[in-house]
């Protein structure tokens, strides 16, 4: 059997009890950490299951799949990954190649930042499409998320922008030059993020977004550390909120529950009343 | 403490390892036991912790907030919810209501139907907003869902619907009479909820949908007994998909990796291949 095991968001007692016993039984277990990153290291999680485990990275888990599948049609094998276990499309694809290999696969489900963002007090379901802003660089400054963000706000809808992690990337240089040499994790934070929104407002001028639409920036969200502060795009621009990971939320027009909810976070509840949108009713 | 503490989808260990921790540190501990259903009895989850559980119905968690919360400011008390504390605008009001009377809350989330749909192996960046669809009744009929419905297909997003779920709710005549007496539970099943669909359609015409459309339907996700079904609208309307909870989805334009996984499900591979939308890299 494969277990694709959902780790929930923060650390190791953020596992089920089903998935616990489920790592308990395994005679391999495989932690993904590419696409995302757990608060607590390896080593922990070790301690905590009692169990060596053994890190996937994109290179393993999608061209060594078969490594991570041997003999899972005997034994129990156990992939770990942040969040829930179809949080990226690199996981549908080794569940597809077990499948193929008739081997059994059982999800165990968690929490991921698709639902854990209900901790603004926004409604989920009055979200729009997801998008997902990467770091732009010199030469390469994808707009496109932009045409998806107007819509949502066209609709009134409330947008989760996921924020780039880069782990174990390399550069152009080295790849190039055939050198495995990676660079350090990088991971985009609120202030880079919604720099990047008024660079893209500025150059589209569609009016998307101005500095004084409302915000809300989550970070570390389930763990002790937790940190959600709602404002203008002006007010978070000089937030510090700390170590990885973060997400952000553009608001569309809210629920007046909504707006009472996400109004406890705020930066200043002055400017959020003045440039919230709240339905009438 | 207020722990709103999420009970994830299935049965009693579907619970986390912080959530089930904070649990047994609990005096009080509620089970909200209307906007969602677990798989498993009340007894179940109080032979599992070892505690008592008090049953909160809707009229004590929105009428009677200050006895949940009584004494939470010195003891902890736990308010489980199935799936993710996020849930529902109710769970909201009863934090609000807490943080007012200077509470600590602390959310313990988990998965819920909004990610947990990833199961499917559709992507949750390509879903549109969520729908509910509730009980037609002979005079009241509400088509108004439609229009959203209209919108996600117009982008070629997936859509989940959410189906209603009646649990200790009067009828009119009771009500009317002033009767406490409350309804069976019911629970919309796939097959109405795309009855409802067709009846919409037929009385609109806006070429929403029709019987060929791809769509998926789940039930008892994350359980041993979990069933997903892939297919047109024609094929699903023939599938029992058993005890509840059902959810659906209508599927947009598809990744190839989604349209394989999903493809795993289908009623009929040939018409699953007619009828899906997929791009074309």
């Amino acid at each position: 059997m494969l277990y694709v095991i959902g780790l929930g968001l923060s650390d190791e007692q953020d596992i089920t009890v089903k998935g616990l016993n489920a790592v308990k039984s395994c005679e391999r277990i495989y932690l993904e950490a590419y696409t995302s990153i757990l608060m607590v290291q390896k080593e922990k999680l070790e301690e905590f299951y009692g169990k060596k485990i053994i890190l996937a990275d994109r290179e393993m888990v999608e061209q060594k799949s078969d490594e991570i599948l041997k003999d899972a049609d005997k034994i129990n094998v156990a992939f770990l990954v942040v969040g829930d276990p179809f949080g990226a499309t690199t996981h549908t694809d080794l569940i597809l190649r077990a499948k193929q290999l008739n081997i059994k696969v059982k999800p165990i489900h968690n929490a991921s930042i698709m639902n854990a963002i209900g901790s603004s007090g926004l409604q989920l379901y009055n979200f729009g499409q997801t998008i997902s802003i990467v770091f732009f660089h010199e030469n390469w400054r994808p707009y496109s998320f932009y045409d998806k963000l107007k819509i949502n706000v066209n609709l009134e809808l409330h947008t989760l922008l996921l924020l780039d992690i880069k782990v174990k990337e390399q550069s152009w240089e080295n790849m190039a030059r055939g050198k495995l040499i990676y660079e350090p994790p990088r991971y985009m934070t609120v202030n880079q993020a919604l720099d990047q929104l008024l660079e893209v407002e500025n150059a589209k001028k569609d009016n998307v977004i101005n500095s004084n639409s409302i915000c809300c920036g989550i970070a570390r969200v389930g763990s002790d550390d937790e940190k959600i502060v709602s404002g203008t795009i002006e007010e978070l621009l000089e937030i510090d909120f700390g170590a990885p990971l973060h997400s952000l939320i553009l608001c569309g027009k809210m629920h007046f529950l909504e707006a009472d909810y996400l109004k406890t976070f705020a930066v200043n509840v002055e400017t959020f009343n003045k440039y919230a949108s709240i339905f009438d009713n």
